[in-house]
């Protein structure tokens, strides 16, 4: 028995806007239409290395889309802007345990919002650094590459750290969500959702040449 | 004979994107490519209290539009991304006194990198935080709000700042534009121009219900 | 036989003097001289979203009471008030992992100055970042709420915390006390001392509307 | 013609609480219910080297007290807190320039909280660095030490930053006060107001053995 | 069968240049040509509370020894510096857990640089905070004094983390070093190495009164 | 009448050490003993982006020269280091109006340890930030090129500002120096003096290919 089988929830596709064309939001939101999240990966040039986008892409993305708005905060601090990015639309909150010490109360205030919580962690860390977490969060958002450098791939090491977080997750009994993002391809999906994965966030993997369509059903076609 | 007599140079009009609808962002850089700069205000949410956007966002408007595209930096220790702001299409880039202890280091830089080099402060800064380096800077800004915070009205001593930075480049021989970014719209636009500036920045009064194009046309109008 | 029976300890009750009436520090004081330990919570804006106080209200509890006086640090880098802490009138020093890189150095300096050595966490830090401190350490404060916010209740998750943290105290042989601070009131303390705790700390359960030593002897009865 | 006589208005005592005796705030904010203001220092530990108190400490006072509650804040990024010192009682607030980059802000928030508006500045810290806050501030705050360290003297030079601000706001025509802080005793407190200062605060020189009533007295005397 | 005898690999020397004469490098890094790495350690005043040296200082040992240097980087944010490290000559790069939430990253970036990568871990970090990188690095440096604070011994507690790591890396089948730092003296030294260690950093031990090679000699019989 | 003149102090000249052969200290100090001053650049890697070296260093010096150390921090919040620097032979402290809030009580304490207090400003930086602290140093560093980032030229508008503040340190009556500090070499060192400078740093001037004797020599003749 695989350990597909093990898993058998619909694995959700939750492509990245960061790999789309900003000149042309709407239409790439209404291209990934067909997928279940919209994953939005906000970097503040501290937290990471890089200056993404925050919240007027964010309110943009809101009005053009009625797709799940799972925002990823890669900023410092994250108790800062949890109600700013409420009110610009967001449905998901996520944040690093890395980015703050009071990583628990940013979990509670997205919860006193009424949204999703989820909580992440790079892939230098330690997992007994979500440990505490894993019964208050909707998503645990396990980092296959480094967040905010370019050109990276999917780091092997990823699959045992999904595995893991899935057995803390069963023996929990917890339904949250355990997603996957970076260099996640039509290439890896199956062996990332084999380990575990229920939500896999891709980027230039459905932001390609021939468009987001194809690279959705690339993905799906590549899970089936 | 009036304070604009002494200005006779054309006034150039600048539309903050920031302002503008992201969901289609190249609509709005077409009907805006009748101005003369699209205004890139980049927040870090670190320098000011706001997460605006940074290089994907202004990479994509490199792609859409062939407007000199002017890229306000307010964000701590700009000097580490001189360089990626360059390489994602900036064609001036305008540092912050307030931002970093090297300031002329940075215009330095910008220089380097063949790009116009602009420095600003905020509306609380003594203009004399940016007296050495009105030689060596391709454009100064006035702030005539506070950067990062909402909903604030044109502060009305900018127009003696504008005024007295106008002496000082003239006494320079300096040819750098004058710059103002807060709050201006039909209404005081002309006020703004005859204290001194030569280049207005402006969100609201562009991005209107009616549209870009009518709203810089309103404003050129208000400038006659 | 009950967790209790395991716990054989008199339970030590720390009434936190960030609950009291400032107006009347002496007479609060006074009120509950019959109390084990006075806590003291240091809030410094940056490490928790609240600045409660410091230096000069600790000299002013040491002159007013005889009381060991139970400072807790939510400062960043600690250790660079150890000594005017100690000066002040500080008997038992606690700090938190997640403010300084140098927890470890900061219990040797705690020692060194001849006082009492306590660390903490947050509510959402793994148990294991204290674990190589335990050997060295007078006092282990477990949060039960996230330090600094207001209006929280007891997490009931920290029972279990508290349990563990017991177990491996018992396991080193270790005399430390096993303080919980946050929510703790007559309702729960039975159930947090029968986790293993040994020092409550308690704020508005102690100093109430009948008054500290109103509160006081409700909790003790509680724990009978 | 002396300097005095070009400043008839009566000039304000403000006791700074923090040489009180916090044991008995009540009482000593009673000893000084003849006084125009009570000075309320807020240290954070990170602006400046001492950590002296903060929400709690100000929320008694104002229950104890009728006095114009008088708060510098000496903590980084002021504009953080300012809600939360008018919700403790604050009735002016006075932020420092080396605090924030974004000091004109800070002030334009004080006043929209309906509250006094102070500006100050470091003995190191040029002039020029106010002057552009000067129209907009209902108080403008000298410091005659530097703020956070202990066993400092008046610094005679602040004597000529006085005399300069003093002519600076009456040639604006502002009807704001010049405070000052720091080493000001019966010794040197009319020279201190011959050289402009409306208002002065006083630590040690108040809260003296002979109780506050005696030092207010006193000083009181030297001014007549 | 000692527990030296699983770990039959010969011992690395690595005299610390921090305890040298700097006023004669060149001719200290001769006296100690006989060792096997030079360890370097780098401090920058805000990670540690010492300011050392940095890059001048190793471009001075590279031109004056062939030793492999074998740079620690008590720095906060190494990421920063890790390029201009190797320009000056590093062989081998040590970075902190605590100094950077990116660790895997720095460590990925020490390989892509072509250089031998470290970690490594305050004496009050637990042990897991390495973990996730064992796989990946060349060095595992195990601190056994808190870096930085002057006048320290060897902490006992790090014989076992130091078991617990020889362990941990057997199980990977790493054969990275486990390098130890702080406090090693010929009184120590043969308990280090039993203990899993292969590499010694030694500072005074070394560069005593006696001169290095001297006490390179006494650190070698030590282990004989 | 000339500039120089004016000027008719004899000139001091100060080798900056920090383009000297650590290798080989002990000589390089022996080689400049003929000079008045040797200067020591402290950089830590976050005031400027460069760590050069720290406490070991001066104090290897200190041990190696009769020299008088004058010692440039380029670090941020200098007062947490000033006694260290004294403890290790600093006979001479300078620092930065940017790198402090309270460059004022920096100065105090420099002078209270009993040494030679200097400050010194960024060639962003307006002259007005030193002013305030003209009367209380001793030394007063012009800095002629951005401190910390390499391959930088004299800035020529740094005459200008020595001359200004030669004035103003004339008009104050003040014997304090003024020092140069950037691009000096033997083809400005004429024009830099005529401005006003009382001391001269130079680097790679001194210590070029032909040895510090020959580069000291060099700088000698042309000043005459």
């Amino acid at each position: 028995m695989s350990a597909e089988a093990d898993n058998p929830r619909p694995v959700k596709l939750a492509p990245s806007i960061l790999s789309c064309d900003f000149a042309h939001l709407a239409d790439e939101l209404q291209a990934i239409a067909g997928a279940d999240w919209a994953h939005v990966d906000v970097m503040d040039g501290a937290f990471v290395p890089n200056i993404s986008f925050g919240l007027p892409i964010l309110a943009a993305a809101r009005r053009a889309s009625n797709l799940l708005l799972d925002v990823h905060l890669m900023i410092e601090r994250p108790e800062r802007y949890l109600k700013d990015f409420v009110a610009a639309g967001a449905d998901s909150l996520t944040v690093h345990v890395e980015s703050t010490p009071h990583v628990h109360r940013a979990v509670q205030q997205i919860r006193e919002l009424g949204k999703r919580a989820g909580v992440t962690l790079n892939p230098g860390t330690p997992l007994e650094a979500v440990r505490p977490l894993l019964a208050d969060v909707d998503v645990v958002l396990v980092m296959s590459v480094n967040p905010g450098f370019g050109g990276q791939k999917f780091i092997p090491a990823s699959l045992e750290r999904i595995r893991t977080l899935r057995r803390w997750l069963d023996e929990l009994g917890s339904a949250a969500e355990l997603q996957v993002d970076g260099g996640v391809s039509s290439t890896n999906a199956r062996a990332v959702v084999s380990a575990g994965a229920s939500v896999l966030v891709a980027g230039s993997a459905v932001f390609g040449k021939d468009g987001a369509r194809a690279g959705l059903e690339r993905l799906r076609e590549a899970l089936k």
